[in-house]
């Protein structure tokens, strides 16, 4: 009988093509089904919650596989897996779960946190996951604006082309712009948005559109007029991979195990 | 007329053959020299404090470079060369210094900080900056026999062979062993010591001894049988190179602009 599992997963995706397995390149996911194919010698499906591209991060992506055979505790699994993993990927956690378990069908909603450094000096050992911005902005706009993306909306401004869907309304249950206690001399910023499903691209369009309105070119009064537009062209530039962590998946109450 | 400066430099090591130029590799001093010849087409040898290992770190590296030519400020110098060097190198401050400054010569202490992680699960974003221990240490151990290691001593036990020096006797002012404040749910633990000047893998050798100690495979009194056999056989093994950063140099007072 097959036994369904549920991981989590928290990876530096700088030096990965991204979540889903392409030929010719290293993957997050191709990297967890080899190493649980060496670990274990069997030939599993990692299904992520979803995709992350190319350069972004994870604090704890969930992901479901299902094996044909593993009589051992999870945490052997666990260990198992973690040591025939690089540096750069880690599983944090190994659940039981309901035999059809599907972590991307089953999630009802996700954070995603993406971290910027404002205008203080190069960050050596922070470029991999901060967005450097070169000027300063106003955090109080940009939080009036980040106010404006809550609600259940059409998001169709802050997708990007390449992703079929079948409706671009989704539920924006927070974004919050959150300066570090240090920012007046670290520049560290968060923005962190929760919603109960993502569009293609939509956290980095969102964030970007919030910086052109920390520059000062837009009002925050401007978020209502783009997302009313309903078309990508209106929205700001998407900023760019590396400040991008998916921070939590979140399933039905009781349906994973703590 | 040449003009001397004093650079501060800050760097992630890890992807670099160490400070000194090596033909057909890179490193530190190799791409600061070739940003420098890139910005202000002067061919000038970048002197550094002191060589750090490949993959050591440094938050306030500190190197003396005279020009032939350069009449804007320094603040123009510091962003030209920082304009052509890589994210994991950037020069954080550029000083006028005395026409005869040099960065080794006029050193007269330096302090460096160990970063290490205790048994938690693998960090995918910190595990270029920590040396990760597998088993739990006991840090008041390691603090006393870190007390041990300060003063006016020989440190023959903890030279690393490879360096030709005059004398083995240093002068350490400094040694702790600091828990972060959320340690016990973090495991991050630094040790940092402050000395005149250091032998060859001083700080590793150091720390690796320390965490013998930490293991319980060693009482703090054994310290002092180690420094008094003069024989690097008798230390523990040196700690990885990652979790090594050089984190100040210091000057005369007054001899260096603030």
């Amino acid at each position: 009988m097959t036994r369904t599992f549920a991981l989590s997963i928290a990876y530096d995706g700088t030096d990965f093509a991204g979540w889903q397995v392409q030929p010719g390149q290293e993957t997050i996911q191709g990297t967890l089904q080899r190493a649980i194919l060496r670990s274990t010698q069997q030939d599993v499906t990692v299904t992520g919650s979803g995709r992350t591209d190319a350069g972004v991060h994870a604090l704890a992506q969930v992901a479901s596989c299902r094996f044909a055979t593993w009589t051992a505790s999870t945490d052997a699994l666990l260990k198992a897996i973690n040591s025939r993993l690089p540096d750069t990927v880690v599983v944090t956690e190994v659940h039981d779960a309901p035999q059809d378990f599907h972590a991307i069908r089953d999630a009802i909603g996700k954070r995603y946190r993406y971290q910027i450094q404002v205008r203080q000096q190069r960050d050596p050992f922070g470029h991999r996951y901060r967005w450097r911005l070169r000027r300063n902005v106003d955090v109080a706009a940009m939080q009036s604006a980040a106010a404006k993306i809550i609600g259940h909306r059409d998001f169709a401004s802050f997708e990007s082309a390449g992703a079929a869907r079948k409706s671009s309304v989704r539920d924006v249950r927070d974004c919050q712009v959150i300066p570090a206690p240090d920012y007046e001399t670290s520049g560290h910023l968060a923005i962190e948005v929760e919603a109960n499903g993502f569009l293609y691209n939509m956290v980095r369009n969102i964030v970007g559109t919030l910086v052109e309105v920390g520059y000062g070119k837009q009002t925050p009064a401007w978020i209502d007029e783009v997302l009313g537009q309903k078309n990508r062209i209106y929205a700001g530039q998407a900023a760019p991979p590396q400040g991008l962590f998916l921070k939590e998946v979140y399933y039905r109450p009781g349906f994973l195990p703590a």
